[in-house]
């Protein structure tokens, strides 16, 4: 029996929920461990384990909550560490939940992902093995080149070769894998004016938060004969809503912050200002501004964004793009009476439906509880503990500056919801519903009054 | 042909929903009219249109909220109007509602409603009217009854009868439609230490917002022959619901507002205060107290109870205590991977559970633009704002006591919050979705990822 077979024999008596969950604690562990290092802290620096905690998780989520500033904490080691972690948390949940999907196949919902990324082929186990190598080499890929050429740009801002390169490649892997950790300590906003920079970024953002079944079909488009490929209803869908999430937040902060944070500034800064952070609540988390300075109209379309966050198998949070875009199909179509939900000339299942509902609806509970136990705890303004809760369960990282003055109750809150933002509210549900088998028997059938 | 038939035909001829909302409108019309009668003011004192618009659909929709104060601006002849008006608004859509249903009956999934009122048979016209009497009787005994111990009690408060009596005959009937108007200026402030008052009105609020199926069902019972009468499960569920919802508010006032409001209060004191701003909740709108003097969890908790709002077919509104029910059940159930849901040993139909989902994403869709919008045009805190949406479109009344001070397009919010509350987001839904056939074609159904 090789060792593969067995691996797949122990696969099969976990369920894929509680496998990629155990990644995840695994993967937090280590990598508190190696952050304790002390040749990971810069001299006479010794965070404490809350902190440490937090960080392993911020990396692991890839969030990028920060409560300690990494260039004043971590040494040239620890952010080699930091980068490491965030490789892991990153590529983590598409190369191990794709391999776990593909091999085990278990019908709990799940195998239509497969499917979905494999055009309907049942695929064998070297094919999952091969899709698994694409995945990671295409992620090193765009990190590499993104980080060549920020590197080289960097060579401008910085003194020595070896730091440009050092802050190019961290940025470049910030970005990709949406880490939105800074070696700046203070974000992009050094590079406020840098408007190539901010391009570069948005870019490795969007590669990383649009999801890795959108690239790979991205790729097959590309290597097909022209016109002879079909993409799937998903990779429309999920596109269409992520393009269309930017486009509005680019215009509806250019509104609402016009004559505040905008006043007096050029056509140009308001456009790049707006996009870079409409583009960074996919799940990016860098910003090239102070939050705080937003007003609360801006903050609260922020806070929406970034709950929406990313889209599906990608490296970010959220409800996901596809959920929030079938939540308002199915209340258009619900007003409307419709029985079936028809778009991009494809029905959408039913079952979709009840998912992305039940998603939503868990999500509002989990960040209003969140919401409501923080304002126990802590002693800041509602709009700055909303904004905390969107931007941990969005694993977005940004913040309007409490992170490091929250409690430790307040830590551990937004350390629960990094966790949850990143396997997402589906896996949370399958997670902590019980595998009883369903009863056999019915009742009669009694409607109900609702409206 | 007779008048009734012709007035048959001709509400054949509307939809329901069009019906219900242009009873609402021709409503709110004469009460602006009356409400801008000179006799209705008391001397010198001349309201401005949009006020008065404001409240004339307060009044319509049983709402509470106030820009003016109503003692301080209505005279005697106008505080009898504003009654008259609260009671077209809290029997309104009980009786016209329940009119039409009966009548009509056409097949948009509202047949049930009058089916479950009334035993799954059907109905004759007589019968319908002969329903009708019965809530109105229902509603004006309830109200006599609690005007007649609130004046009688009134009279150690009050110098004269008259006064007495008019303030109990107003606070019962304000009480039971829940209209939560007051005419002490300070809601029900001037009794926070009298609990036998309290003990009335959170008795009248309850019977007024549990809904007329329910005390229908609930006079059924007491004729019945003991142990003879089957609750129906809507009336088990929504029952269970309205009292779990007090009885969880009064537990968590009291601990969030421990050492805080409560800081050196009595037990009985504590315990007051907490079950009446809970009790009022579900949409009542009077107080016991200064709601700004709570603290942000109190708040929030109290947004989410307002959120919720009454039992449907009652006098309040908010998305009604069935459809929360059965949000948390369909979480529940999808997450234990259940297809059918089973509760009180009947099964729920699926069409409700889709009902109750549309209506609650839309309700947080409309509540959160609102809130947004507010938070451009007004100069108040988070917290002001999302409690007087909530406030509104539970149709509760209570305020942190920004209502004066709105701008004009914040009381035209404001007054739509009120409106959609009152008619309710399943109405609004049906309302604004066009009658389009569905088309008769079909695509190929497609997954798409969610999670
Ligand atoms: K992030
Ligand atoms: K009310």
């Amino acid at each position: 029996m090789s060792f593969l077979n067995i691996w797949k024999r122990y696969l099969r008596n976990m369920t894929h929920v509680r496998l990629i969950v155990s990644y995840y604690i695994f993967a937090v562990t280590v990598s508190v461990l190696l952050l304790s290092l002390p040749i990971a802290h810069k001299p006479g620096i010794d965070p404490s384990f809350i902190d440490t905690l937090f960080t392993a998780v911020s990396a692991v989520s890839v969030t990028g909550l920060t409560v300690v500033s990494t260039a004043d904490t971590f040494s040239t080691q620890g952010i080699f560490i930091l980068a490491f972690v965030l490789q892991f948390g990153g590529i983590g949940v598409m190369t191990l939940g794709t391999f776990v999907w593909l091999i085990v196949g278990k019908k709990i919902g799940l195998k239509e992902r497969s499917l979905i990324m494999l055009d309907q082929n049942q695929l064998s186990l070297s094919g999952a093995v091969q899709l698994i190598k694409q995945i990671i080499i295409l992620i090193l890929l765009i990190e590499f080149i993104g980080g060549l050429v920020l590197g080289t740009y960097f060579l401008t801002y910085f003194e020595t070769w070896q730091e440009a390169y050092l802050n190019g490649f961290f940025l470049s892997i910030s970005a990709t894998t949406n880490g939105g950790f800074d070696l700046t300590g203070a974000s992009m906003i050094p590079y406020a004016n840098d408007y190539f920079i901010q391009f570069i970024v948005i870019l490795l953002i969007a590669l990383g938060a649009i999801g890795f079944p959108v690239l790979i079909e991205l790729k097959k488009f590309l290597a097909s004969e022209r016109g002879n490929y079909r993409f799937s209803l998903f990779a429309k869908l999920t596109t269409l809503t992520f393009l269309a999430l930017i486009v509005l937040g680019t215009i509806f902060i250019a509104i609402f912050e016009n004559n505040l944070f905008y006043k007096g500034k050029e056509w140009h800064q308001v456009f790049f200002y707006s996009l870079f952070q409409s583009a960074t609540t996919r799940s990016g988390g860098l910003a090239t501004m102070d939050i705080s300075l937003l007003s609360d109209p801006t903050l609260l379309l922020l806070c929406a964004l970034m709950f929406i966050g990313a889209s599906p198998s990608s490296v970010g949070g959220g409800i996901r793009t596809t959920t929030f875009a079938l939540n308002l199909l199915f209340v258009y179509h619900f007003a409307k009476g419709n029985k079936t939900i028809k778009i991009f000339k494809r029905e959408i299942h039913e079952d979709d439906i009840r998912k992305s509902v039940a998603v939503t609806i868990t999500a509002f509970l989990i960040c209003f509880i969140s919401v409501l136990t923080l304002s126990i705890t802590e002693n800041f303004s509602l709009i700055e503990i909303l904004f905390e809760v969107c931007s941990a369960f969005g694993t977005t990282g940004l913040s309007m500056g409490i992170t490091p003055e929250l409690s430790t109750i307040g830590k551990s809150l937004i350390i629960a919801l990094m966790f949850i933002g990143r396997i997402g509210v589906f896996f949370l549900l399958l997670l902590i519903g019980s595998k009883e088998k369903e009863a056999n028997y019915h009742y009669p059938k009694e409607r109900v009054i609702i409206g």
